[in-house]
C-alpha cells in the first residue's frame, strides 16, 4: 500500500455507514449515522438522505483530511454515471444523479455503483475472492444481492444494470418474488425464503420442536430458529434447511455454468453458521453442475469482509477509478 | 480492413466448414467437407476429426498461402487454452488438446473456442450486435447455444467453460434436459423443444389443420410444420408459438437481468420467420424484464450472419489474438 486513503459510504434500508479505507482495504475510521426517514421515504424528495450522505462525508473528511475520493454503494438499480435510477429503499431516486450531485457539494471525485457490486469488489480485491479474476459474490440476506467480478473488473452491463442475479425464474408455480415476478430465485432462496419454507414446513405439522421453543405459533417460527435447531441437531429443521439448500444450489449451478468463476463466495447471516448451510449447498450445487466431471468446480465459500465488504469496495472502487497522478 | 486473412473452422457434428476470412469479416474463399463418421464417433479415436481439420486447413492454405492464423469454433466445453474437455458429437474428445496439436500439425498460430462463443464475436464485430460493447447472441437450434460480449471482449470465465446459457432451470418439472437435468431453459426453449411442444398439442387433440397436412400421426409433426401453420395464421400453430415464445422469453429474461446486454441477437432458424417468433418473444420479454419503467430495455434482433458466423468469427478472434508484428 501507498498509504493513501477514501471514503466509502454504505447507503441502507436503516443505516448510513461511512468509513475511511486505505488501499490495502483497511478501514482506519469510520461513522454512521441512521438512515433519515419522515420526509424522504415515499414522500417523493432524496433531500434527507442527499443531506446524511454530505453530512457524514463531510464528518470523515474532517476527520482525515489526506482523502481524496468518495465511493457509495447503494441499494437499486445505479447507472453507469452514478445516477440511481431505482432503489428499493428509496422510492423518491428516479434517475436521480447522485454522483453528480455529491461530486458538487463536496468537490471530491465520486463513485456510485450498486452495493452488491462494490461489496463483490471488496471480496475481490482482499477478500474470499482475492486472487481470482473471475469470481461471483452472493448475499442471502433479504433478498438476494450479487456481484461478479470478470477480469477483475464488475460486471456493469451496458448502462450499468447488470448483475441482477436474484431476478431469474427457477420455477413458474413458485412464491412472488417482490419484485412482482414469480418464482424467482430470489423469492425461493434469499435469507426471507428460508424463514417462509420453515413457516410453511410448521403449518404442515413438522418441526414440532421449533415450534414449541418459539411459543407454539407455527407463523413465530423465522429462519434463525431452523438454524439453532439445526446447530442442536434437530432432524425436522435440518430437512429444511436440506431443501433450502437446493433452491441455493439451483440457482448457483444456473450462474456457475452462465460465469464459470474461480471461486462462489457467500455473504449473509447463515455463513455465521459454517456448514450448516454451506454444507448442503455445496452438496447440491456439485450434483448438479454442467460437466462436473470435465471441468474444475468452483469452490463454494464465505465471504470474509462481513458488514464492512460494502464501504471497503466503494471506497477501494473509487480510488481505482481516479488514481493519484 | 488491412488485406490480411485468415482462416476459420467450424466444427460441426454434420460437417467441417472452412473459410478464408478478411479483416473486415467477408468470406473469401470456403471449403467444406462432411464430418468424418465411424472411427471416431465414440470409438474412443478422434483421429478423424482431426486428419479433416488439417485437410480442411491445408486445402485453404494452399489455396489462399497469404493466411497467417487458424481459428476454430467447436461444439463443447473448450478451455482457455484450446483443449476441449467435452463435446457432445465427439465423445473421444477428453481434455484434448486440439489447439496445441493443430498449431502444431500446421506451423500457423491457432486459436480454438467454443462454436456459440465465435459466433458471437462475429455478431459484435460485423453483425446484430456490431458497435455494442455489451451483447448476447442466442442460437435456438438442436439446443441452446450462447455467446456474451463484455466490453468487446467474449465472456470466457475463470476456466473457459462460461457462457452455457442453455443450463439453468426455469422449471423444476419441465422435460429432461440433454445434459440431464430437469427443466434447463434448452430443454424448454430450444429448436427441439418447440417440436416437443408441437406434438404435445397434437396429441391433446389441439393442431388439427397441421396434424392433417403431416399425415395425421400427431408425431409426424414438427417445428417446421408450427412455423408454416402459424404464416398461414392458423390460430392454433399461433398459440403454440405464444407458448413457445413465453419460454424463450423467460430465459432471455434472467439473462437480460444478469446481463445487462445493449442487444440480443437471436440466431437459428426461427429467426427466417421474422417477426412470427420474435414478435411474441419481444412481448413477453417486456413483460417481465427488471425495471422495464425505470431502464433502458434491450431490443431482440435477429442475428445477421447466418450459418458463416461461425468461421468469421473464429477465423476474426484468431486473427485479433494474434496481431502481426
Amino acid at each position: 500500500m501507498t498509504g493513501r486513503v477514501g471514503i466509502g459510504l454504505d447507503i441502507g434500508g436503516t443505516k448510513v455507514l461511512g468509513a475511511v479505507v486505505d488501499d490495502a482495504g483497511a478501514v482506519v475510521d469510520e461513522h454512521r449515522v441512521p438512515s433519515p426517514t419522515g420526509e424522504w421515504r415515499g414522500s417523493g424528495s432524496s433531500q434527507g438522505l442527499f443531506d446524511a450522505i454530505v453530512a457524514t462525508v463531510t464528518e470523515l473528511r474532517a476527520r482525515q483530511p489526506e482523502v481524496t475520493t468518495v465511493g457509495i454503494g447503494a441499494a437499486g438499480m445505479v447507472d453507469l454515471d452514478g445516477a440511481i435510477h431505482y432503489a428499493p429503499n428509496v422510492p423518491a431516486f428516479r434517475s436521480t444523479p447522485v454522483r453528480a450531485d455529491v461530486e458538487a457539494a463536496i468537490g471530491l471525485p465520486t463513485v456510485v455503483d450498486n452495493d452488491a457490486n462494490v461489496a463483490a469488489y471488496a471480496e475481490a480485491r482482499f477478500g474470499a475472492a482475492r486472487d481470482m479474476s473471475d469470481a461471483m459474490v452472493i448475499t442471502l440476506g433479504t433478498g438476494i444481492g450479487g456481484g461478479v467480478v470478470i477480469g477483475g473488473k464488475v460486471l456493469r452491463g451496458a448502462h450499468g444494470f447488470a448483475a441482477e442475479v436474484g431476478h431469474f425464474q427457477i420455477d413458474p408455480h413458485g412464491p412472488m418474488c417482490a419484485c412482482g415476478e414469480r418464482g424467482h430465485w430470489e423469492a425461493m432462496a434469499s435469507g426471507t425464503a428460508l424463514g417462509v419454507m420453515a413457516r410453511a414446513a410448521a403449518h404442515r405439522g413438522e418441526l414440532a420442536t421449533v415450534v414449541t421453543a418459539v411459543g407454539g405459533d407455527p407463523d413465530a417460527v423465522h429462519g434463525p430458529d431452523i438454524s439453532t435447531a439445526g446447530r442442536a441437531g434437530d432432524a425436522e429443521a435440518l430437512a429444511v434447511i436440506d431443501a433450502y439448500a437446493v433452491n441455493v444450489a439451483i440457482g448457483l449451478v444456473g450462474l456457475a455454468n452462465i460465469f464459470d468463476p474461480g471461486v462462489i463466495a457467500i455473504a449473509g447471516g447463515l455463513v455465521n453458521d459454517g456448514e450448516l448451510f454451506l454444507g448442503p449447498i455445496r452438496k447440491h450445487f456439485i450434483g448438479h453442475i454442467e460437466g462436473a466431471t470435465y471441468r474444475p468446480v468452483p469452490e463454494i465459500v464465505p465471504a470474509t469482509l462481513g458488514e464492512r465488504a460494502g464501504v471497503i469496495g466503494a471506497a477501494i472502487l473509487a480510488m481505482d477509478q481516479h488514481p493519484v497522478a
